[in-house]
């Protein structure tokens, strides 16, 4: 299969202190979209969420570390696409996240986890239809991940 | 910017007729992944959704044709970001589907919206709290748009 190659469209700047821990959810962020694109953004603040898409610039899949590995401390192993780990083979960062306001092509979101500087790949808005599932299973593991029991 | 290169990881081989409207929603479909990567998906079926990202290569955007258009018949022109129009900059697709079954490095899956040979570039397990959003706002038209009343 033949590569694809992708311009970012823009970059990430957190204005909140990126956290300690993995809880990203109050992190607020701004997109800075190219000015190109300006028009393209236009009735974006009629939906209250979207979605980003964004490189992970500074991640690297290794087979031998990332192709099946534990998740977290004391966790069984699972393949890396079973899991959110940022090494997948190709390092694309993916998530919903709350849109706050637009200014001109600088969009401010909540709950981005990407650090400062990410380019971001494309973002389209939330729609439950193909991005909202009902009662989605997820392992127990997972669970005890977001606990943070472990 | 750098421009990012992405090797696919698989192919998409629908296995029920393309519909002739927009509702891919029963449309069943296989995700051939590489054998490199068959490791990669153990613990996979844990999991009852996932979300795949693929290249909507047959797309091409065109800043005069698609930055500001109509998503639909009678109605009002928004801005490429604000509409899930496969003409986005980056035609990078995004889709969450439902799990029916994996046989080796097939996974079949249902309510995907992506044609035969759909290069595949990340499959990730649905996590509600990467993305799922309580209550999310979508504008007039879209409601419009997914009855069909356009």
């Amino acid at each position: 299969m033949n590569p694809l190659t992708i311009q970012p469209i823009g970059i990430v700047k957190t204005i909140s202190p990126e956290p300690e821990g993995d809880d990203w959810s109050k992190v607020l962020s701004e997109l800075h979209i190219d000015e190109a694109f300006a028009s393209g953004l236009e009735g974006l603040g009629d939906w209250s969420h979207i979605v980003v898409i964004y490189s992970m610039h500074g991640s690297q899949f290794s087979p031998e570390e990332h192709l099946v590995r534990s998740p977290g401390l004391d966790l069984p192993e699972v393949g890396i696409f079973a899991q959110r780990a940022r090494f997948h083979p190709n390092t694309i960062g993916l998530t919903a996240v709350r849109l706050m306001e637009i200014n001109d092509t600088v969009i401010k979101v909540k709950g981005l986890d990407a650090i400062d500087k990410t380019p971001i790949l494309d973002i389209k808005p939330y729609a439950p239809i193909y991005d909202g599932v009902q009662d989605p299973l997820v392992p127990a593991w997972f669970i005890q991940l977001m606990q943070g029991n472990v």
